[in-house]
């Protein structure tokens, strides 16, 4: 049985979430407590020595790190229904637009990195919340510009089905609304978001329907 | 003909130099300087609305944004040498390394974030440093775990030919030597870079040696 160790609010076990349900894969969940920090276990430790989730243990023995990675392999394995285009340019846009958030945004403004800024720099609340909203505005702003512009964008952020860039973008737009950041300047993102929302796949990866969910 | 707009020290711009140059294709250079802000000028804007390097424009008219999907476009056009293994479960390896250094170290430690420590969070140079070595040791420290003990390791990150994890590995080592890092705990990184730095793939694509090197 394919094992997924995440945690439901982690962004990118979300991501490999929502991956799986596309391809319609079965697997199991075996949460890991970010917050309790059980990622420092050395149960954990020892199948990722990053103390990072998402792993994905396949039915075959594999034991897979980085989400974008994870979503490679089952595209790899499982290819249909297709997380990337036909076409090398449009595969190279879709993993373009996957990396801006994967690369860009999240990074910044994940929980080791906001821990960070309180413990060790001493930043007050308003200045960490100046700094998430920074980097998901800069972020989000440019990846707006290039879905409003782009031919390539439709339905979903590349063409009418949902690819790896809607993987990421539904998991960064969910961070950012736990953070009240004003998506009111992004009407293409949020556009592409409710398609996301509306498919099944999207709603049975959401932080709010997993197995730990609190 | 195909161009690479880039900036001698951008580890992002590296990379591609490294794939281009690793499989044997010609490329003129056309250099953003990004100290002097030239990624925010409007020619640029309009070929990244995002602002940042590289952007590759190919002889058939693409233009290609974020440095690991361009490496993975270069691929599946000029899949000799190969960048990645033929194995799913290899190339789901070598893309986490690969991940490993540009999502989770790389984004924490570049120009644009330094900065905003500096000019928005007003830490000081010992706390800037600070950070920057913390997301270094983070990250190789795991690295190194991987690479010490997985048995894909081989005279480069996966196996005996150089692959998409030496081509952001070796950028990032660049870019930790540069900030003083003491790299002496991780003996398997530095062997692998060794073997990358001997090969003239390597050689060529180094800051020192480019046309915008200062």
């Amino acid at each position: 049985m394919t094992t997924l160790y995440g945690y439901f609010r982690s962004s990118a076990a979300y991501r490999v979430r929502i991956a799986l349900n596309l391809k319609g894969l079965a697997y199991d969940q075996a949460p890991v407590n970010l917050v309790k920090g059980e990622q420092r276990g050395d149960d954990f430790l020892d199948r990722n020595p990053q103390g990072l989730v998402p792993v994905l243990e396949t039915d075959d023995g594999q034991r897979l790190t980085q989400s974008l990675a994870i979503c490679e392999y089952l595209e790899e394995r499982h290819p249909d229904p297709a997380l990337l285009p036909a076409d090398a340019a449009g595969r190279a846009r879709v993993r373009a637009l996957a990396q801006l958030v994967a690369s860009e945004i999240h990074p910044l403004n994940n929980l080791r990195v906001l821990k960070y800024l309180v413990h060790e720099l001493e930043v007050d609340d308003t200045a960490k919340r100046a700094w998430y909203h920074h980097w998901i505005h800069e972020g989000f702003a440019a990846l707006e510009a290039r879905l409003t512009r782009e031919a390539g964008t439709g339905e979903f952020c590349h063409g009418d089905t949902p690819s790896l860039a809607d993987i990421c973008l539904v998991p960064q737009v969910f961070n950012a609304e736990r953070f009240d950041c004003d998506l009111s300047a992004y009407p293409t993102i949020r556009r592409i978001v409710a398609s996301c929302r509306a498919l099944p796949a999207f709603q049975q990866a959401a932080p709010e329907a997993q197995p730990d969910t609190t």
